[in-house]
């Protein structure tokens, strides 16, 4: 069996009991039943995940995968490649978006260099991770090798289990980092959905109309020379993914593996988590998605995942930023679960309503 | 001149000047322009109401306004009145869902009788500012003398302006107790509406399918018997509102005074709010909407401030509990305007995208 095989055979869906004990408990709760909304929803699913009714999603980190797309020669966003190095830089410096709202959030950041083209000096306090240096351009042929794709899952699971075995975390975020990664996660919805590619592309970091155009037509070339099998995740995420999503799929994976919930960024991440609940559905169960993103195509991996977004605040920046906004709900949704109180604990009438 | 002319003519309008200074500060962060989505625009505004690039909102309150009803003798409440009494007792004795998410949002939370039914026990740790035990039966004729409205909002008023002068907090939230108060809400939309009352009517706490239609048939009642005035935000407020819903305008009023952003939970909050910025139009400015609550007449009001909700997760609890929730976010767009770097800073490509 192989290292990737055993990690799927590892993955085994959360418990419905506790999840069932969990709404016992909301439901015998001071107030109306139901009052807390998806917030239940939630906390229920942390008891399901943790097999619990006191779950722990106080040590919290998010990673950033990074990772470039050779597709970026197609002139498909408004950045430079060179960009991607340079946030990672900034990352690593505490001067990001990812930096301001992790710290808020209360959660530690890790950035892993997945496959960035550049060369990344050794002494950045990244993970160093290259599978390769960029991927290659997807409108020619595909993105990467299906081993390649596998080293990215592998990498992503490892990171997120050694971090919870090791370390101790309880919730994980994930987040990207790559210019060009909303033509893959494109090209990726549009392949598990059948979708035509126009109605699925967005403006990705801000391409005018005809930026637009030519992305449409790179997608649906890129498709039509790789011909992705939708019953295939991993030949779809070799074709038309990119190093980072691999990992951002494999630290889905990893935490469906320790059984520990992972709150999953905006567009790219959720490409990854779309990846990785369609080659492990058990996987599902682990999967918060923090928000509704701005980008179009979101919305088709939203409904093909069945999960409801927590936030809806028209972001579409990536890093992680979402999930690190989000982990503040999950985080609250936990208290709900474990310190408000009963009728029976308090001494309130309760009609039953 | 009166007390309460005072506090109208001391509310002033935001100042658009750092609005926009703030903006420009948000478009030469390291990120795609317009990235973080409505972030951005609390972030903007937070600047604007307290004059600076570098907002506080460190020091947080919730001020959990309950009062009672006299139309709960119509029978429109799912609960009888003496749980509005036992939920005091729980706020103070920290068992409740406002304490758990106040504390997880690392605010205090003062509990206020603004005209609770019994006589709370001078020992408890609640604010003692009975205006009356319970408002008269609407249903019969004005729920209170303009005077006790008027004495509710400088109730309110009062407590977050020595809030703000002499303990320095510097972001409020407002939350509700009352068994029957939804009812008292819905027939204040419904004045400043025009709006059919039924379209307005939720199940408040969990009533049935009858106790709906006689709630309908109640407000309905209230508002032919009482014929409040939509022009004048006053006679609306004391013939169908609240002890507790003048106090929760009076809290906006208050932190519109000292130039405070105010984080309104859901339903009779956003009630207490809509008084408030009909009376005193610039107080507008000053008010976050902290979710969208699942409680029908809810949308009409948000339709009437125009100021969209912060979280729609459901929920229809009260309390305080969304204002604790999007007090999160709000400190996280005064991080994202402080602490992400501009380009410039950071020595980052720009684009202009």
């Amino acid at each position: 069996m192989t290292e990737l095989e055993r990690l799927r055979n590892s993955i085994r869906e959360a418990d419905s009991d506790w999840k069932e004990k969990a709404w016992e408990r909301l439901r015998s709760q001071i107030r109306p039943r139901g009052s807390l909304g998806y917030l239940e929803e939630i906390a229920a699913r942390l008891a399901a995940i943790q097999g619990t009714l006191i779950p722990d999603v106080s040590r919290k980190i998010i990673f950033t995968m990074a990772g470039d797309h050779g597709v970026a020669e197609e002139g498909v966003s408004a950045y430079p490649q060179e960009v991607t190095a340079q946030m990672v830089y900034s990352f690593t410096r505490g001067w990001a978006s990812i930096n301001v709202l992790a710290s808020h959030a209360g959660a530690d950041v890790r950035v892993v260099d997945c496959g960035v083209a550049a060369d990344l000096p050794q002494d950045w306090p990244v993970i160093h991770g290259k599978i390769g240096h960029g991927t290659a351009n997807m409108a020619q042929g595909p993105a990467m090798t299906r081993e390649a794709a596998a080293a990215g899952i592998l990498l992503g699971a490892g990171l997120v289990e050694r971090a919870f075995e090791e370390e101790g975390y309880r919730l994980f975020g994930t987040g990207d980092m790559g210019i060009a990664n909303t033509t893959a996660s494109t090209a990726i919805v549009a392949a598990f959905s059948g979708k035509p590619v126009a109605e699925l592309t967005g403006r990705g970091t801000g391409i005018d109309d005809q930026g637009w155009a030519r992305k449409v037509e790179v997608i649906e070339r890129a498709l039509a020379v790789n011909r992705p099998d939708p019953e295939d995740p991993l030949d779809v995420l070799s074709k038309v993914g990119g190093y980072e999503i691999a990992a951002l799929a494999g630290a889905v994976l990893g935490a469906a593996k320790v059984r520990a919930p992972v709150v999953c960024d905006g567009f790219i991440a959720t490409a990854g988590a779309l990846v990785a609940c369609r080659w492990a559905p058990a996987a599902r169960d682990y999967v918060f998605l923090s928000h509704r993103s701005r980008e179009v195509g979101h919305g088709a991996m939203i409904d093909l995942l069945g999960i409801r977004p927590i936030l809806d605040l028209d972001m579409r920046l990536g890093e992680g930023t979402g999930s690190a906004l989000a982990m503040n709900i999950v985080d609250a949704a936990a208290r709900v679960l474990k310190d408000i109180k009963t009728f029976e604990e308090a001494g309130v009438t309760d009609t039953g309503h």
